[in-house]
């Protein structure tokens, strides 16, 4: 009899699966490998959903092959540890972020930058190293190598800090490799959602003087009210853009919706960077005089590596933190899906997977 | 009675200016001032023809105001120094580039990236600190701050090097600034032309490897036996280029026409630059998952600062590094502005100024 997701490993497992671009998560039975020498075993307690996983529920980015089970901001406690592991042992907190595997031997994974190993296996939908395809965090355990597993800061509550593993790495590293980490920098960010406003905070922890970038004047209020930026430019207001060319040292930019890109590189200082951690689905217009006048880069970053990732959560732990999350059950999952793509949440939410998932 | 370019200072010259949208160049008669304190006089022996200087013939970027005398590739002989000057004396050869004044207070400034400088003062068709607009190389003579003339070294050839005030700073900068100039990376120029060559040789003496990037297959010959390239990507050559996916640490695009970076994006290395020194006339697509995927740059480079030029005319004396060039005589310059329009140059015109401009 031909192996399904039931019966293709040992263990069963339960979760929640888009069947096809409906995108509709329901209940789903498959199964996870047997616990391996380096492999660490977590009960899951808390999930973030996260932009991708409803652009891959829909496959909006056509690479989904159905069934999914997403999530990769996971928080869970260790059940069981192979017996090469020596990181975790039985009751440990632990999270799981966007990769759980990766060649281990190519320049970016020797420097610790799995993200950018060509090999990357993520940590749902990708064919993991025995063929099967990996399932993500919307379930009731995960099985993974402990390479890809990080240590959860004693301080650091575990539902609002379970975005970090994805909205706080994406905005952290870059931050800290382009340079834009010491006190006094003028950093904008572009977009509040589950990245910007994650964004806004690390920027604020690194000392930051933080502008908010945003089309909606609405957010003007709470972006300095609530999150502290020091200011607002709305990106619709030419006026107020041309107001601010030259001053800022870096933009995180988190839109994933076609934008212009032109008036943000106006916005920064000679030796400026913009980087890009959304993807717009189309290619957008570059002026490249613009880069050229003041030696500019637009620069792209996607996620950290596991080092750098556990750096992110320590960092996190000492200065407070979390995403703005609200928790939900996994039966609200796709309510919580429609309202995300409407951008109705403030700013992420996290799913109590561990109280709400039937795992009869 | 008003001041005309003629009157308006008290020494005379002469040179070739375009008056109209035409670009034709044609015998000028104008004036200089007088040395003051920090200035230099020198006799202008070559000037290399740049791109630059037909664009703003021609009023290509809507910002020349005629009469315009072009000219920022220029090599002379020091004849006159005022009394403040301590780094040359009457007949020093010397080199002047593409600025000749700035805020000498600014960030850029005081980093010696004075073309940065957002007051900064390029070599014609600029307004100087007088008001006056500045003249350049294709005339008999210059005065100009001692702060922006450079030291010739004794070794470099008077004609060969001249272009290298534009063309070799402009390449040898990015190299440097973007740590594009370890022995072994591997490097690609995209362009085989003013800049382009010029940029081979210097990433050549680094100890790259280098890659010229061109849409003309003809010229791989050229690259790689006269210009000592190791390789030839056609970038009208889809398979050619995929096959070239994640093999170079960066490139220097030269290019001036529109073209698309995403294949040349796609050609980089994690962690790869593309740098844009020439200035496509519209806006180029990026598509941003290119960047993303890999922690990518596209930046921009501008010339260099006065001591980076020195620099980089003291390495080019130590690694023989010249412009290619075809030598002419000032009444040579509408042909050779037709030629250069076309390509027809390898790969740099430079005008005997001394020999061929006649001064009664």
């Amino acid at each position: 009899m031909a192996k399904t997701p039931e019966t293709e490993h040992p263990v069963k497992a339960v979760g929640y699966a888009a069947h096809d671009t409906t995108g509709v998560l329901t209940p789903f039975k498959f199964s996870r490998r047997a616990t391996g020498e380096k492999d660490v075993r977590l009960k899951v307690l808390y999930c973030g959903i996260c932009h991708s996983d409803l652009h891959c529920a829909k496959n909006d980015w056509g690479i989904t092959s159905y069934p999914i089970v997403p999530g990769h901001e996971i928080v869970g406690e260790v059940t069981e540890v192979g017996r090469g592991v020596s990181k975790f042992k039985v009751g440990d907190i632990v999270g799981v972020g966007c990769i759980v595997g990766s060649c281990h031997s190519c320049g970016a994974c020797t420097n610790d930058l799995e993200q950018y190993c060509p090999k990357q296996i993520q940590t749902y939908g990708f064919p993991y190293y025995d063929g099967t395809i990996t399932r993500g965090g919307y379930s009731d355990h995960l099985v993974t190598d402990e390479h890809f597993v990080l240590r959860w800061p004693k301080t650091l509550p575990l539902d609002a800090g379970a975005p970090l593993l994805c909205a706080g790495i994406t905005t952290y590293s870059p931050l800290k490799h382009y340079g834009l980490d010491k006190p006094g920098m003028s950093i904008g960010v572009v977009g509040l959602g589950g990245l910007g406003h994650v964004a806004v905070k690390m920027a604020k922890a690194f000392g930051a003087h933080v502008t908010v970038i945003s089309t909606s004047p609405a957010k003007k209020k709470e972006a300095i009210e609530v999150l502290g930026a020091e200011n607002f430019l709305n990106s619709k207001d030419a006026e107020e853009m041309q107001a601010a060319a030259f001053s800022l040292d870096g933009i995180i930019d988190t839109v994933s919706a076609a934008h212009a890109i032109v008036p943000l590189i106006q916005c920064l200082k000679p030796d400026g960077k913009l980087v890009m951690v959304g993807i717009p689905d189309k290619p957008v217009d570059l002026a490249v005089h613009t880069l050229i006048m003041g030696r500019k880069i637009v620069a792209g970053s996607a996620m950290g590596g596991l080092k750098e990732t556990q750096e992110m959560l320590d960092f996190s732990a000492k200065h407070n933190i979390t995403a703005d999350i609200e928790v939900v059950p996994i039966d609200y999952l796709n309510t919580a899906m429609e309202r995300l793509a409407k951008g109705d949440v403030r700013y992420r939410f996290v799913i109590d997977v561990a109280k709400s998932l039937k795992t009869e």
